[in-house]
């Protein structure tokens, strides 16, 4: 672990801690951290792996008065601990429900920000490259020819293929600019309709779920998770996707009816590629493990250089906001 | 192997024979066999495997007017043990130079034809598929989880990266058209200037091959190799290129000083994706295959259901344009 402290000598300004930053998120923030001059003193506790141990997460808070959280969970043992000295915890992720008591820190007026669309490009980025792996495989001819031999490949080309998007937000359209760049044709449905938008991208408006999945060649999954979606990828919806359909799912295994599509995947016509699973990390034994038409990463789709500059611009962004009387990135 | 005869009753019709035929080309030929109905009687062999025997080749091949060479070369010996019966050779290939004397057979009249810009899209495709590769290591992620872990990588974005393409043909477009759906920035190098086309596609003219090997981030190749582009791609160029910096190659492995290449390559400080090799198959005990910054793949590129699809229809189109006394695809 490596301490970094900046301004620590203008003790009038407030404290932001940054307790726990591997290098993928401390470069960039050290390389803006000069944007706190003036407005803060900062300390930054920079480390090669995640430290998740309340104790020393909640020593390395005290006495800050702004928290920028990347990489653990708040705890509402944390939060009390750090009461009533830390009045705004800036999260580096979108659906931090699951890492902050949201009503707690509302209860207690403090405020909490999280990020927003800085994967959006990063994740269609990588849904793509799981298409192209599944389309050319790539990536398993390359493993075997660092072992020996020359082995070759009948790949399907992409381009004049249907690609059907289900979930038309900032990253389902990013997934769709890009396929239209590679000469695919491509279907959306969202719960709300996007004709007008889909139309200036040369996208058609599929009428239903059941219609994306029925006609298209490849389908892939950018819908956010909700009690309206979970599960919402039925059995019914998986069994009409055609012989030699491509699912892709780089948003949350919990919009899918995971047996039914191993199901499917186990009966050998259909492949699918996956960055997202229902437990994470993948159990060893997961039988997705075992199947050659399953091209499965380890929810990595968000893990770019470009994704982690995001993340830290935001969050250095809603502090600022936050000591300066403004609103950026807030959730309550 | 299976002969598949057409037409074999209507003996005053000329004889096409398809002497050697793998099940991705076999496949898209059957669908059009039809199209010979009423003109010529067909005699095709297919099989699992190329068959590349010179006699056994010309055995299946005596009385044939017209031959259809799939994967095989025409030696100099074949092409006289069957004169002067078979008058035209459709060639499923684009440079055939090295798979039959030219000169001779235009020097005893014989036409060659040849199949163009079948594998365009399908190539850039397998370029980009390398990129992504190279950026998102979504394969070699795969091959792990496949055994067991978690294994994360700091991936990059494309989006927002410069792409340098050298020689802005058909391939070079096609790739520079999929590169801009990504949103990278592209520029494009080639011996002729396409200004006005690559502007309308959104795309810069590098003033010269040193300024796209020093400024973008990636370099794809895409000239042909002819006896002007032998070796262009030299140890200056290649040392040019920024640290971090990807090198692909899908045209051919002799644009490029290999050992300045693989030079560069074991520094540490670039990396590559490279379909194409010196020799081929790539010999077991190539440097190439220990390396973990390159991604390689066994010339591959062109090899998908839409390019055989082309590659057939446009053999077809040309025999039976030779036979309508027409000209499609005339090598000489």
């Amino acid at each position: 672990m490596t301490l970094i402290e900046r301004n620590m000598d203008q003790t009038s300004l407030p404290l932001v801690v940054v307790p726990n930053c591997v290098p993928s998120l401390s470069e960039p923030l050290l390389r803006c951290i000069d944007r706190f001059d003036g407005k803060a003193r900062v300390q930054l506790y920079a480390q090669p792996k995640d430290v998740t141990d309340p104790a020393e997460l909640v020593a390395r808070c005290t006495g800050a008065d702004a928290v920028i959280v990347l990489g653990f969970h708040v705890t509402d043992a944390m939060f009390e601990a750090l009461q009533p000295s830390v009045r705004c915890f800036a999260f580096g992720g979108t659906g931090i429900a699951n890492y902050v008591n949201v009503p707690l820190a509302k209860q207690r007026g403090v405020r909490i920000c999280n990020v927003r669309h800085y994967g959006d490009q990063s994740v269609a980025e990588h849904a793509v490259a799981l298409m192209f792996e599944l389309a050319k495989r790539t990536g398993r001819m390359d493993a075997q020819m660092h072992k020996s031999g020359w082995p070759g490949f009948d790949a399907i080309q992409l381009g004049g293929r249907t690609l059907g998007i289900a979930g038309f937000g900032g990253i389902g359209k990013a997934t769709a600019r890009i396929a239209r760049g590679i000469g695919m044709n491509v279907m959306e449905w969202s719960r709300s309709s996007h004709a007008a938008e889909a139309e200036a991208m040369g996208v058609t408006e599929s009428p239903s779920l059941a219609h994306l999945f029925e006609t298209c060649d490849i389908v892939s999954l950018h819908m956010t998770l909700s009690a309206q979606s979970e599960g919402i990828i039925g059995a019914d919806l998986i069994n009409k996707l055609r012989p030699g359909a491509m699912l892709i799912n780089t948003a949350r295994s919990q919009l899918v009816d995971s047996p039914a599509l191993l199901a499917r995947l186990q009966k050998g016509d259909i492949s699918a590629g996956l960055d997202v699973f229902d437990a994470e990390p993948l159990p060893d034994d997961s039988p997705l493990r075992g199947l050659a038409n399953a091209v499965i990463t380890p929810h990595n789709a968000w893990r770019t250089d470009a994704a982690s500059e995001g993340i830290v611009q935001q969050c250095v962004d809603s502090v600022l906001a936050w000591l300066d009387g403004k609103a950026v990135n807030v959730v309550v």
